[in-house]
């Protein structure tokens, strides 16, 4: 049976991203010898690396002056990298989720933390807007989805200080306006590729401010020096994010991403919002592209256990919520085809029909 | 044509390991989706990491008190990681080469650095033998397997501090006595696996004892708490691993390993020292296992351009010296057949012949 891959991230990869990568494993370019067993500073990984920074820059038009890094360590080692590079006295934080939470706790090893808003209160289903970002702050800290609350901030901030931005679950979902950031950080593992591998994009000028002395492997200075080949690069899940990227601009880029998702979102949220069994359980004006999260009315609350496993039993992978919210999560990012949303549709409107 | 692959890392990994994680990219399981698009949480994926840990602890006899984690960010990480950790006033390090010195220097970030004895002024050709290390030291901090220059520690030292060993390139290539170390780390791209995860073996009451605040993603207690899934663990790699530890396992363990290592380095440098052409760089008594170093002679100098191409047109890869040391060096890892050191034998014998 056709599986639909829900999974919050990892997550559901391109079919070509798949199979070139598999066929890498065995044997890369015709030479006889495996992608895991060569050196990254051989001729012919080296031209890996490259295309990777030159899509990312090109796909996300990301003007001079910033420099593109992959590097290991997973999205959550930038919470302290950020602050390790940039925060010198006091940083501003926006506080929508578990994520943005712990991206906060770290920067505050390193300095005066401003939580300049939060929706804790409500359960992060909302994305505060009324907030005075202080004028005196190193950075501005945001996180632009939150994976298990499912909102996201689709606009581009104005930010009065550097815009810090971790997108490890939108990146490359719609077209933003990269000058607006300072630095962009973003796990690979849902919209790029397997896990191991975080992108980061940061513009020059910000670093080398700080007073304090910076281990080497936390500077990023060492990698943009170095090409993000100071040590070795978790080579496969960057050749595995190349395939994606290419697979995109083929697609049509970011804009062509954004119409597609919208299009998907649109209609699972459309059918949320009319089947009687479910409510969604963001705020309307903030739900997210990516993670649409929606749990069981209350007056049908015991069916619950019984529509997973309905939506199991045909197909779908992923769709238990996180535990924070209950119910469902079909997170729709970028590689995940309309069929698997209209799968998804058919089956709340058959378990309707069956209530 | 065969290749015979000599990278120093990554490096040649068992066929076993190859054909295993291209079959997971494409389908992991028989579940119908790829090991990149799984929840590292999924009852799919958390055996891989029980028994990638359970493999560690059996396959290196690891008495009980110690913690296995896998971890993102390469071995380099873990140069700032380890003072982070443990350094409260003074650490004593070895310098046995390029790696050791990297350590070492990021070790004053965090404290007094003691280095005990350095073989530098002899271009790292041997290791360093006649050394005290100060009984006061929070740890001492050697590298077993010197790559580049190919000289080896192949005795588990007696130190009376927590001895901490950079194993990355000749782990689990000969048995060792673990109770010996406070800490072990090695990345992967050697003797496991492709580049991305890095194997830290920790002894617990070590930790928890400097004054310094650790970020969260620094501090091996979050590791050990989560079982190394405090984030998303960078997943292609640790399965690939896997199946390197369960290959290894398969031809009999470590002292097997040690067995087939010592024959295969005994055999080249026999050739090295017997062949007219050619002399070994390290001082014989430390010779490594792994990485066995030789340029021409003096008086054949300008052959070497000559004989790379030579062996290379017969199949031999990364075999190259690096550039601090020139000529050539012949990897031998765990995984390189004993065929390939014959043929790059005959190889240098036949180049001899023809001079």
């Amino acid at each position: 049976m056709k599986k639909h891959n829900f999974n919050a991230g990892p997550s559901v990869l391109p079919q070509f991203t798949i199979e070139n990568t598999a066929k890498a494993v065995l044997d890369f370019n015709g030479i006889g010898l495996s992608i895991m067993e060569i050196s990254h500073r051989s001729k012919d990984f080296q031209p890996v690396v490259d295309e990777a920074v030159a899509l990312v820059k090109e796909l996300m038009s990301i003007p001079e002056g910033y420099s593109v890094l992959f590097l290991g360590g997973g999205a959550s080692l930038q919470f302290c990298m950020v602050p390790f590079n940039l925060l010198e006295k006091k940083a501003a934080y926006l506080n929508t989720g578990t994520w943005a939470s712990k991206a906060e706790k770290e920067a505050k090893l390193f300095g005066e933390v401003v939580e300049v808003a939060s929706s804790k209160g409500a359960n992060f289903n909302y994305i505060p807007k009324d907030f005075t970002i202080p004028a005196d702050a190193d950075y501005f800290h945001i996180t632009t989805n939150n994976t298990i609350f499912g909102t996201e901030l689709r606009k581009d901030l104005d930010s009065p200080v550097p815009l810090i931005a971790d997108m490890s679950s939108d990146i490359l979902s719609r077209p933003i306006d990269v000058s607006k950031y300072g630095l962009i950080y973003a796990g690979a593992q849902k919209n790029l590729g397997p896990a191991g591998v975080t992108i980061v994009i940061v513009k020059d000028e910000l670093l080398g401010k700080v007073s304090r002395p910076i281990p080497t492997m936390l500077d990023y200075r060492t990698h943009i020096k170095e090409g993000s080949m100071f040590n070795t690069p978790p080579v496969v899940p960057i050749y595995a994010s190349l395939q994606t990227l290419k697979w995109l601009k083929e697609l049509g880029g970011v804009s062509a991403m954004e119409k597609m998702n919208i299009e998907k979102a649109s209609l699972l949220y459309d059918e949320i919002d009319r089947n009687k069994l479910f409510v969604g359980t963001a705020a309307t004006e903030d739900r997210s592209l990516m993670n649409i999260c929606f749990v069981m009315k209350e007056e049908y609350k015991e069916l619950e256990d019984e529509f997973g496993k309905f939506a199991a039993a045909q197909g779908m992978v992923g769709i238990k919520g996180h535990r924070s919210v209950g119910g469902f999560r079909a997170s729709t990012y970028n590689a995940l085809p309309k069929e698997s949303v209209v799968a998804l549709i058919d089956a709340m409107k058959e378990f309707e029909k069956l209530h």
